[in-house]
């Protein structure tokens, strides 16, 4: 039994229509028209495509689809999220979506009955937004998010509010509720990888071992405005190279880890007064370091705490930190795992695990019941962007592995 | 004859009540409400004690007291701005039109009259404010701002229009016109130093000899937005790390200039996209290089040359540079630097003279006939600040310089 990688490369372009812009790049972020175009168009392709579906909008927005079993027990859910990126690409969650449609399909073809009921999701808002909250869908069922959390949220670009956002896409946020393993049995989500371990060593596809930590600090670097013209060089104070110092050094660090085993990114910087003319008073940047591996992050941690140290000594700019936000690495499901593992070697590739340096929606169905990952290889590792792609023998090699997979867990949880 | 230093003090304290702000700091942009009640207690001020004098508004907004004198030949002028920057000091161009007034008023009081016309001035929008044009009342006189130029300024905050600013204050931008030496004889500007030289020297005023060039380039990195965690440390092209990498670069090669002759400033960054997750792909930056000596500038240019190519070749990040701003350094002129000079050994005190590396409205009337600066000492060479002091005593000598001068001017010019 295989996929119909045809049927499924079709509904991949279909999709990628939605939020299409003029240079090819997909513009589908949560609350967007083109959102709510694409979920009309997912929800319409599984009610003519998906004999006895049984099609639902929960109270986050996240879209399902199940088909009982024939058991009354949780479901096996499979699925991703078909939100973009501004200028993203066809593959990041879409694919998960389709790919997920494509093995419930192809198992109703077969006639294959599983004793679970087989659920499919789209999950609302996985990817950062005007919200200013990622995997938005999935912290809503894992208790991540709560009703008054979400009161909170507002559109920074037009002020509209989530509980207005939320139920423009048939959710609403008084009435979300966190689910346990009662209500899913396991979670089984397709990504692309979004780097480029699996091309480098010319595999198709793997299992995911864990995702990712998280940590987050702002640190703030305080100089003294000053006139940048009548001030001389052993008189200033300023912030924006203490700044540029601590970045400068904190690479230095970072290349410890060629691997990518640990990452760190400067990605944000506000700078104050920011005016020409004025010797920089403050600046402020969001340092994000990422690593499956709690002791390499208390590592860096303590290199940030010397270079701190020695940066204020130096340059008598106080520095100021404050984490915020510090996501634990989540571990997937070892009976999962070795399902994709032995479905992966079944169709003669490498079974191999990686850990995703991404943050994923499995990240938070982790935290409530078992949760597991297929990464398939993406060009250059290329990704949130028009350039994304993976060659359809790689899909299709992914797509047979998630329907081994579900076979194998209807039977072993 | 001395300046009546209690009434100068009276005066200087009077107008700083006009935009002072909760923490003391004096808020008094070109444009705001505070600059035209400013200019409505100056006007007033002119109209109520200075007798004689034929006070106007010309088409830049600029404030205008004459009183004749023995020849018709064109007028000696004295002043300087009274606009602030937020937050600004009382001192800096405040204590210049004040001082300017106090001069006039003491010269009438003994009855002195000049062969030449004696003018006070005080200047519209000498610093930077919300247009984005410092010293503009003096470019307009100067001919560097035209009416065309102008019909293309506009407030960034309100989107309001030059025309109707200059218009709010009394002036017409359809009818600004070019000075020449038939229009002004020499002008005499006081200032505070914004420096600390005149009290590291223990002295209390100075002539000044030049005022600086500056030099601006817009600088950007071109690096390649990619995913904060799966983008591993060798495959990242980060455009903040080549951007810090030239600034600290940079700084090194500032220090050869220790004595503040040659100064540089990263005051404005913009980084693209500024999000947390992603690798940065865009910064500009905006370095600002001030020097009297074209030498050191070239060299400096040299340096920015090969900073340029090295980083780019290590880092693969295109790095862009455009010149947008080369003021070249101006003289003061040598009778009123002599005459300064002289009345400053006259009081008592050391008889030097500095270069100015702030902008003053000097340098745009140095552009077209006779121009001086007087330096009077700022404790810690604060300014642009609440924080901006300098004590009576020596704005008493600098009032006495002053008197001098304009005397000794009248003589020899």
């Amino acid at each position: 039994m295989e996929i119909n990688k045809k049927r499924l490369m079709k509904n991949l372009f279909s999709l990628a229509q939605i939020g299409m812009n003029e240079v090819g790049g997909i513009d589908r972020w949560f609350g967007s028209d083109t959102d709510i175009e694409a979920r009309k168009w997912i929800v319409s392709y599984w009610e003519k495509n998906i004999p006895n579906a049984y099609v639902s909008v929960d109270a986050g927005g996240n879209l399902w689809a199940r088909v009982e079993g024939k058991e009354n027990v949780p479901p096996i859910v499979i699925g991703s999220h078909h939100d973009a990126v501004p200028c993203g690409g066809k593959y990041d969650g879409a694919l998960g979506v389709l790919m997920a449609t494509e093995v419930m399909q192809t198992l109703q073809e077969h006639k294959i009955s599983l004793k679970h009921p087989l659920c499919l999701v789209s999950f609302t808002g996985e990817e950062p937004n005007p919200f200013n909250v990622s995997t938005l869908g999935s912290k809503i069922i894992s208790g991540r998010l709560t009703e008054v959390d979400l009161e909170k949220c507002m559109n920074r670009n037009n002020g509209q509010s989530m509980e207005t956002a939320i139920s423009n896409v048939g959710g609403d946020i008084h009435a979300v509720k966190k689910l346990s393993d009662k209500d899913i049995a396991a979670f089984v989500e397709c990504h692309i990888e979004q780097g480029h371990r699996l091309e480098d060593r010319q595999s198709s596809v793997s299992s995911v071992s864990a995702i990712t930590g998280i940590y987050r600090e702002v640190i703030t670097f305080h100089g003294e405005a000053n006139h940048a013209g009548t001030t001389v060089i052993g008189d200033r104070k300023d912030a924006f190279l203490a700044c540029a110092d601590f970045a400068l050094q904190m690479e230095k660090e970072l290349k410890n880890y060629p691997d990518g085993s640990l990452v760190g990114t400067i990605g944000h910087i506000k700078l104050l007064p920011n005016e020409v003319n004025i010797i920089p008073e403050m600046v402020e940047i969001i340092i994000d370091i990422r690593t499956c591996d709690r002791c390499k992050l208390e590592n860096i941690i303590k290199k940030m705490d010397q270079l701190q140290r020695n940066i204020m000594k130096e340059r008598d700019v106080p520095i100021e930190r404050k984490v915020n936000l510090d996501q634990p690495c989540m571990k997937m499901d070892s009976v999962i795992n070795a399902a994709i593992l032995e479905s992966i070697a079944e169709i003669g590739e490498e079974a191999i695990a990686l850990e995703s340096m991404a943050g994923h929606d499995a990240a938070n169905v982790a935290r409530f019941t078992k949760s597991g990952m297929i990464f398939v290889m993406s060009v250059s590792g290329k990704s949130h962007c028009k350039e994304e792609y993976t060659p359809e023998e790689d899909i299709k090699k992914a797509g047979d592995v998630m329907l081994k997979t579900v076979q194998k867990l209807d039977e072993r949880i």
